[in-house]
């Protein structure tokens, strides 16, 4: 069984508002289709999720307990996420929406708590969940948005994946010159490259996505579009984490 | 606490497709915004889901493998949630969307699993969660309907509500002449007026909510928007079912 994460940045134009990349998400939708076998989508939020949390101040820490700002962020997710499942509809794929905000939550301490039940019934009745970064409830704090990346993690545990993709906009983890690491066995392989605090946008880099892949017990590649066919038929394209 | 179910066919023009009945929704709207108090919210399918559901032959037993059935009843579900939770804003009710098939499933007997940790938080938090009626993974079937009466009777376990309100399109469980029945405290009382077959919808009559209700701890009440109000309150109007 893959996780596979469709990065908001790939899927979307991250400078317009709320537009989806139609061919970009065309190219991935087409790679998805002509893959045989149990698979979960996450998405990220892009150009859709990304100006909303801006706005309302929320990020995966700073929570809100504005009704209104959970709606706008939630609702703007909901509809790249209806992009995505009916992109994947319109080639076959039995895609169906899971939004986070229903079922996932945080405790006090913000760990992540994902049911993944019906997720995992999904796939037994041959289904694809698609889910989606999100804003999820926690505790003491109102409700904070949760990641594509914390999604791919959980469900990777939850759902005890045999490989994991982050198909994103750069053909895998850049070091200093510009080229593809090709693999990260641990962070401090690549800690001088990625620095901690080059985030640039609300829910972390790609200091994030690796430090959170090592943490896995399965392997997880990165890639860019081009990558994504090549992961899905059993490859090693971008870089190996872990 | 208080679950609340606000049904379809009160909250939607029944004969005309996908169409919500403003007025009827705004008395709702108003009613719950005058109340202080945790309080979880279900509306049922109404003019929204059931003709996609018929459409699909999709009921809460006859499940579907079509992804495409499953996000139309679903997409027409989160309309009409979309619409409630709005209305509900509109007058300072922090309402949040939760839809029941990214965290509900049904195992091979059809029983009902619904993790109720995120909406425990939304209440924590001073949010109030707002289900609907919804299809949801079936193990061994694809995936079928789940009713608003079937959540509001895993809600009130789940989160140990303290009363539990069905408003409808009728004052409370009618006898034989057409009067209100004012207390039921069991389904022999009223067999012989409600039968076990009057259904005239996929998720089931009069008979299938009162059974429900009557296997609750908690008292629950049936009742029309005339007695929104008063159970809010904490009066007792309709029928007392428990």
């Amino acid at each position: 069984m893959i996780v596979l994460k469709l990065g908001g940045s790939v899927i979307t134009e991250k400078s317009a508002p709320e537009t989806v990349d139609g061919a970009a998400l065309a190219r991935a939708a087409d790679a998805v289709a002509g893959h045989d076998g149990e698979l979960v989508l996450v998405h990220g939020g892009g150009s859709f999720g990304h100006p909303h949390a801006e706005r309302h101040g929320v990020s995966t820490t700073d929570g809100t307990r504005d009704a209104r700002a959970v709606t706008d962020v939630h609702g703007a997710m909901g509809e790249l996420n209806a992009a995505v499942v009916g992109a994947l509809a319109d080639r076959g794929v039995p895609a169906v929406p899971v939004h986070p905000l229903s079922a996932a939550s945080r405790d006090a301490d913000g760990a992540l708590s994902l049911p993944v039940e019906a997720p995992r019934r999904m796939l037994g009745e041959g289904f694809v969940p698609v889910l989606h970064g999100d804003v999820v409830v926690h505790e003491g704090r109102g409700a904070t948005v949760v990641s594509g990346d914390e999604l791919v993690v959980a469900l990777a545990r939850g759902l005890d994946a045999d490989r994991v993709g982050l198909c994103s906009d750069v053909p895998g983890v850049l070091d200093g010159t510009g080229n593809v690491v090709a693999r990260i066995g641990a962070f401090g392989e690549v800690e001088t490259v990625l620095g901690g605090s080059d985030e640039t946008d609300v829910t972390g880099g790609m200091a994030a996505k690796v430090r959170a892949l090592l943490d896995l017990d399965v392997p997880a590649n990165v890639f860019d579009l081009d990558g994504l066919g090549p992961f899905l038929a059993g490859e090693d394209p971008g870089t190996r984490v872990g």
